[in-house]
């Protein structure tokens, strides 16, 4: 069979989870167009997704930004983030640096979805992805959600996906089965990102659906523990975004109840994090303009040293147009090591590349170049440093620094 | 008259700066082709910078990586740092990630300089600038000392300059006069960097001359001072060298003689301050590919934190393609402030473009569309930045995100 959304080596499909080609029971999605990404358009720009069943199970984070988008705001102080039984999501306006103003019109589109569903706007939560600084049209999005709401459907995943989408190539969802101890289970997500966290056209979001019956602890937990394996470790060009927002809502639909401390939930978490590493993966693989996608792997040191050389490795655009041209140039590692650490030299560092030591104690080592060569030329690469002391451990996934990424990010006027 | 190296409007010629044509009293220059860059070029890739005054002062500064090149640690633990009487500087070769191996080559380079001048190895500062992780020819470079010896004259600045240059495309170098209180001095530096800072190319080396009889402690301090004003100032892409080196050297020659805290020193510390920020300016304006440049000045919170969100929009990707494309986009702006402080939300900050408000508290403000794309399209852009609190102030000049910038650094094959 096709493994689906699991196509890196780094995010292997669990011998547990298959492809199901539906959605989870009591979960309806749809998309349709109203306007905000452009007047008159009929590209999908509004998605929501709805749990039907009324002890619906619920987990969410956001990113932490300063700057921080309305609909984050709302969803987070108006929300009881533990029974969300629905998401309205927009593109095309990220309604964030709007002020009290954007805050108003973020309510008015969660109030105007909470009434269509018969729902509390407790129960609803907003997000928004685009142009950061404009107000959102929320008249226009509220005239246009009881129309979505007829045309809501376990079928409307495709469509929920499409109207989340700004700049993204690859599709990134999945509809799954999961065999647990205690029975089958059902999960589904939907993200988007085109790699880079951009306050223009690209912010992170993801929804997940399940049918399994969840606790809230154990719903946040896992969400908790798979974002921090996933979306927590990519990196297209550094740069958090205003908007990011993850919501897993559990239906409990299928009949099979997760105990929190089980087996069950060990294995819903396995199938969890590889599905959302998967998606994750996709992200960064679909970064704007992107070629090819690294792993560094940074062994030793104590962890916040650890992280913060994976950061330096990940973020520098020496490293990552050298990724992009195929360029076995370590000495970029080990300038991005050495600026992460001042103070510290004499640094006795490793580096290696898909498994071809580079340098060791840190200086450069005799390696086979072309090997070498070939090694850096493929669609995934990996990098491992080794620190001097304890024996931390961090790993970043990132986009290589290419051409379209510049011109995607210079050429767009407004 | 031309205002030769000082060129951008953010660092003016000083009314009693001029230019002068001619190096300091007492140093003599020269560069020649020994073949690190390339075995057999013409390339000028060794170059030297002599003088010839007992009682030359000196100071100095170097970048902080983890990762130091050899050179730097050479220089900084075998030499007097106040008493430098010559440099001798490669391109080619960063010396970097050599281990001990490229410490001895660094100390045969010193002590051939040494001997062919008649120096102690403790006079001669070494600096190298080119590829991470290859070991440095030192004895290649040993025996071309000799010849360059000979070749050293007061009209070699040119040769020095280019032989220390690597991508550099500006020239970035000034012999100026000074008119201080108690009598006319001489000014001149020779700077290489292409406004990155690359482990392959581009490493930021400057190397001043005066004939203005100083105090090891006047020297220190003010160039310690114009550092910090200029070369600390400056991003093309975030990256710490591993090679950066800044060498100060007074000869005294002149006869005026430059006490601790006079109106003299002042005077003085002005011109090098101008002179190195000009020099910085070029270097930004030469980063690979760039079309234009700007500052971003941050006023209010404290000074760690208006140093910190200076960095994020001077370093955001999204905002140097945004500069480049001449994209009024300032939602980019607010989206690095808040990046670089996480969990302020909601933060009340001010972004002016140009001197034309576009968001005030927090949120965009109505202003002249046409006047901003205008302001954007110029050589430089000013960004101003207001924080709530305190009133702290930071600044950084850097260039923008190109098409070249990727090219240049992912084409090169090794």
């Amino acid at each position: 069979m096709s493994d689906g959304v699991f196509t890196s080596r780094w995010a292997p499909r669990p011998e547990h989870v298959l492809e199901a080609g539906t959605v989870p029971g009591g979960f309806r999605l749809g998309g349709s167009a109203c306007g905000v990404k452009a007047a008159g358009s009929a590209e999908l720009d509004l998605g929501l997704v709805l749990s039907e069943a009324a002890g619906t199970v619920s987990a969410a984070r956001f990113c932490d930004s300063g700057v921080l988008a309305a609909p984050i705001v709302v969803t987070r102080e108006h929300c009881d983030l533990h029974a969300i039984r629905a998401v309205i999501a927009n593109s095309g306006n990220a309604n964030a640096a709007t002020g009290e103003a954007g805050i108003a019109e973020a309510i008015r589109v969660q109030e105007a979805a909470a009434a269509a569903l018969g729902l509390s706007p407790r129960e609803v939560a907003v997000a928004s992805t685009g142009v950061i600084g404009v107000l959102l049209p929320g008249e226009r999005i509220a005239a246009a959600v009881p129309a979505l709401v007829e045309r809501l459907s376990p079928g409307g995943l495709p469509d929920f996906a499409e109207a989340i989408k700004t700049t993204d190539a690859l599709e990134k969802s999945a509809q799954l089965s999961v065999e647990l101890p205690s029975g089958s289970i059902h999960l589904s997500a939907v993200a988007k990102g085109a790699g880079m966290i951009s306050p223009r056209f690209a912010t992170m979001l993801c929804f997940v659906q399940t049918d399994a019956a969840l606790t809230p602890q154990s719903a946040d937990a896992l969400l908790g523990a798979a974002v921090r394996r996933s979306f927590d470790r990519i990196s297209v060009d550094g740069q958090l975004s205003t908007n990011d927002t993850v919501v897993l809502m559990a239906s409990g639909q299928s009949g099979v109840h997760v105990e929190p401390d089980s087996e069950d939930e060990a294995r819903l978490g396995e199938a969890l994090d590889a599905l959302l590493l998967a998606l994750a993966l996709r992200i960064v693989a679909d970064g704007e303009g992107a070629r090819r996608i690294a792993r560094v792997h940074v062994r030793g040191a104590g962890e916040e040293t650890a992280a913060r050389v994976a950061r330096a490795v990940a973020n520098s655009p020496l490293v990552k147009a050298a990724l992009f041209g195929g360029d076995p140039n370590w000495g970029r590692i080990a300038q991005s090591i050495g600026a992460a650490l001042p103070g510290t030299a004499p640094l006795r560092f490793d580096i290696s590349i898909e498994g071809i030591a580079v340098a060791r104690d840190g200086a450069g080592v005799d390696h086979d170049a072309a090997a070498l060569a070939r090694a850096v030329s493929g669609d995934e690469v990996l990098y491992e440093i080794g620190l001097p002391g304890e024996a931390a451990e961090a790993e970043l996934f990132f986009s290589d620094l290419s051409y379209d990424y510049v011109k995607i990010n210079a050429e767009y006027t407004t």
